[in-house]
């Protein structure tokens, strides 16, 4: 058995790693800290775990931690880039699920993050893990890096067209939507039930934490500068994201579809629609998948891809697993097998 | 491995079924019905199975559906009376999520559900699936009636206080809740998101077909007549059900939480809350649990006991799997132990 | 014109006055003032009303206040108390949507509050201003307690059957439901969209606030004391408001309906709805209307009321309005004749 | 006093209609016709209503119809085109809050509305309502086409850019996010609230029939051709819709503001949020305002426009009474001055 901990597990995405990792028989999650929380039952903060889950919540240098063979840290950012070098020291693996080590220059990343970056060096070291365009480099990783979630959304939508070299690289839009919980567990009276039901908004227009990720992993996949608009939108839900994206084909006459089958035909979780449907959020609540379709515009060379994934597993949590499987070299869909939610 | 066939399984618990017994280990789902539907792929009605199923609605003539072990009838009522004898005879066992076979009396079921019962024979061996109440019996059944949402959180609410003679049989009054599943799948404009959301009502009030059954179990538990008013109400809200219960202590000193605790020790579904710990809907939203909580109200002899469930899970789909088992031999609680979705 | 301002202005009562006194064209309200937010426009705050308002908030202290003929307090509990007495001293007239002199008695008041009660002459002068038992009053008064939300939906339920003793005044049950605007606009993990969408609970069962408004009103109708329980439910919308409640008719053979239509006939906002037709909600969002049915249970004495409001207007500001309009000699429904908003 | 009547006043233009005609005090709404409620109480289908209006549903030949200075019709496409001409024969201004007179080119019509279009003169005849762009024609108008609500959304937020010449005439992308309110009232299974609500879908992505009448518009505003991409998104909430609106700028330097500040700073119900806020939908709920806000992308040439409206109001019945006051000379905001209703 793997023995896990988890630092700041008092955010959604701490408690749905408690959620998916019950259901992952190789797994014993065996710490999980929170400064607020210490000494606290986790069923009491977190009521759908009540005849689940026996653990307290202990302090982030709780000796347990150290006996872990994996720490996931769902913490605010700049907790990680402190705290993860000394496990990695002691031969733990770090999965971070928040935004520390997913940008390659600390320049950048301080710029959005409104702090020095202080660890350069695990910087370097540090394996963005988005399974599906990095399998090979996630399997050695130490540290790894888990993705937000809309570049999980948007990357996966246009990998086939990037790798395949079908679209412009200038001119992308994706206009991106998200559920609530994105937002955290934080009190902040813009989260409101009454501030956010029977609403919705963009938010970042002007630029979002997210951007300079996408950006990165776009050119990546690219091998030269992409330019690309990107846009979020709040939506009255509590979970669910979808990208949708409008890029411009070199040649409007190719029939896409086949490169979205190729890229994606051996990906466990992520899934082509049929011809002419169109994703739905719902469709992939709670679980780990993505699925994808896409349509071209008639008399234009205009394509739309369209992503769903659940912001809180895809998104984050399940991404993570999904990396700690492949990490440990176990079944990459080892707990993560269960059908979404529907209704 | 158990064969298992759905009859009808266009609807909610039709659909919830399928994502339970996914998770069971013991169990192959190897046919599903539907007239309308016969011959379209499951995935294509619920996208949630996408990448998860590769079923093909059928009629419900099916042969396959012979070659079951057990068959879950997810029809309306009247098309399980019809159909259960046939594989009974066959040695299948079925399983009716309806309300065929709940009330013991054809004569007052014909009042409720406005058809003559015409299997008054098969009704008579018909075992009502409340495990925690009827465990035995449900061990033995070739045909079990599974319990209606309703009647799930108030028995179990009431159990401990009928059975050990605590509270008066007069007066009790059942205020329940329920989202909006539970009126099922069909078009109605009663349950369209702009006549449902962003309200609240009473329905029912003078007479609620799951009346009936509350009665009849209640009055099972009691041995004598029980006087109750039960008056359910609709929540915009997908899933999810409580059921707020007042009752009159017999001797309002008497100290009523160890029984519930007593009741309920051994019972892997249904829990007791902390006192002063209230139960919320969301608690056990996706999961098999009833989470109980009750309070005293000072200076009267009331008591006020909350249950909540989910009415798709403990409340239908998730109930009939608990039965399964029992009545397989299985331990109870397969694929039944996942943590309910948070947030 | 009556020249009116309104102290606290930054939660959901404060814009749901500026929404229903600009709809009086009798009514101006000249000056608004939050300690937080002093020299912001109040649009910046409030977006509905770009178009509609210049208003910009000032400090509690700004001398436009002195010059207007009403002041409305939307303040947490304590603030009124403290400021109402200088108003009334230079003959402004003050409406309280606070719980600062809802209670007759101030030890009382100091047990719910946890603050000791200041003003007790002040009190002794007060307005509970529910104008369907109280107008002669209101239409005198200086200062007027308005009254609270659930208080509001039960007094109205209950007034034609204790004033017409047709009911027992022991063991009567209110189980009310409330849409999650009645937290207000303070950041509140506990009132996050992700932690109130798509679930229900009950909330202050051992003791709500409004427990002793209701007893004290109920009490004062009956001329007796009246034993009551009084569970709240908090339900995933943002407004809206039911009671249900249970009461022992105390001849079951009698017909109750016509005391409801005579008890209300001439009441503006208070309507009966036809045999057989229970109150939605969503009837009455945005409108100061309260909907009121009743059922009786077969073979028993119990009968149920159900009457609904919108929290934030009959619950609110719009009773504040009709308050006001009894107070200054206008027509009572004077900027509240709007129809409510469906779907 | 306008004597109005509204054909076919079921469905949620029908009743938004009498919500805001009743605060018209200029109008009388004298019938409202409806084939399969002949004979019912409006307030008995819409119990807003109760309390405020004791109209009946009539036959749509009802003679009072003929009585009226007014007529909407607020039915399914085709009842329009058969039923206008009469009214206008007589005299009797017709607004069509429906399709058949929104597209000038009657083979255009027919292909997206699947039927011929019989009145080919009456088309010649009719007047497209948007009073931003067509306020002198609306004024002499006998037949009103009042224009959908994406249509509105998006001609609102591209008039100045269009008119002033400021953007590449291709590539427009309009992603538009709807409540469900504009899918109306039918029994619709996907409709419901457990199909739609906790969940966000793009649906007529291949082509909506709001398309050719946006392109129609934008092209009467550019004089040429306009290319654009157009994909709605159905939204969990009633009501609201925004466009997110991506254009390219042919001078990125250009100051953008000041052309949406001119042109619409004499129009009632179009707002220019300040610098840097972003609207949402629920800021115009049940008004008829639309909110609008742009953003320029750092280092590109792209600028993101956001409009919104709520759909049944300016997107539907509130610019149908906009129109109606313009074409009979009374003062554009009458019945339209309220505040939205927040939260």
């Amino acid at each position: 058995m793997i023995k896990a901990g988890i630092i700041g597990g008092t955010g959604y995405t701490g408690v749905e790693l408690l959620r998916l990792l019950h259901n992952h028989n190789m797994v014993d999650v065996v710490a999980i800290s929170s400064r607020s929380l210490d000494g606290k039952r986790v069923d009491s903060i977190f009521p759908s775990l009540v005849g689940h889950s026996n653990l307290i919540f202990s302090l982030p240098n709780d000796a347990v931690l150290d006996t872990c063979d994996v720490i996931f840290f769902a913490t605010p950012h700049g907790v990680a880039m402190e705290g993860a070098g000394a496990f990695i020291k002691k031969g733990i693996k770090v999965i971070d699920l928040g935004a520390d080590f997913r940008i390659t220059d600390p320049i950048e990343w301080s710029k959005w993050y409104g702090m020095k970056h202080t660890q350069a060096s695990l910087l370097d070291s540090a394996v963005y893990g988005l399974p599906e365009t990095n399998r090979a480099q996630v399997k050695e990783a130490m540290l790894l890096a888990n993705p937000g979630c809309y570049p999980t959304a948007v990357q996966l939508a246009l990998k086939p067209l990037i790798t395949n070299k079908l679209i412009s690289l200038s001119g992308i839009v994706a206009d991106c939507k998200s559920g609530v919980s994105g937002a955290g567990r934080g009190a902040n009276q813009a989260m409101l039930l009454c501030e956010t039901s029977e609403s919705l908004k963009s938010y970042g227009v002007g630029g979002h934490r997210h951007y300079p990720e996408i950006k990165q992993a776009l050119e990546i996949l690219a091998g030269e500068e992409v330019n690309f608009t990107f846009v979020p939108h709040l939506v009255p839900m509590i979970r669910g994201m979808q990208a949708t994206i409008y890029v411009d084909l070199l040649d409007e006459n190719v029939d896409i579809r086949p490169y979205f089958i190729d890229t994606y035909s051996n990906e466990p979780f992520v899934k082509i629609l049929d011809e002419g449907v169109y994703p739905e959020t719902r469709s992939v609540k709670s679980s780990n998948f993505c699925q994808i379709s896409m349509q071209k515009i008639p008399n234009s060379n205009k394509l739309v891809i369209m992503s769903v994934i659940d912001n809180l597993v895809k998104g984050a949590s399940g991404q993570a697993v999904q990396n700690m499987n492949i990490m440990f070299g176990l079944d990459e869909t080892s707990g993560l097998t269960s059908i979404g939610l529907l209704p």
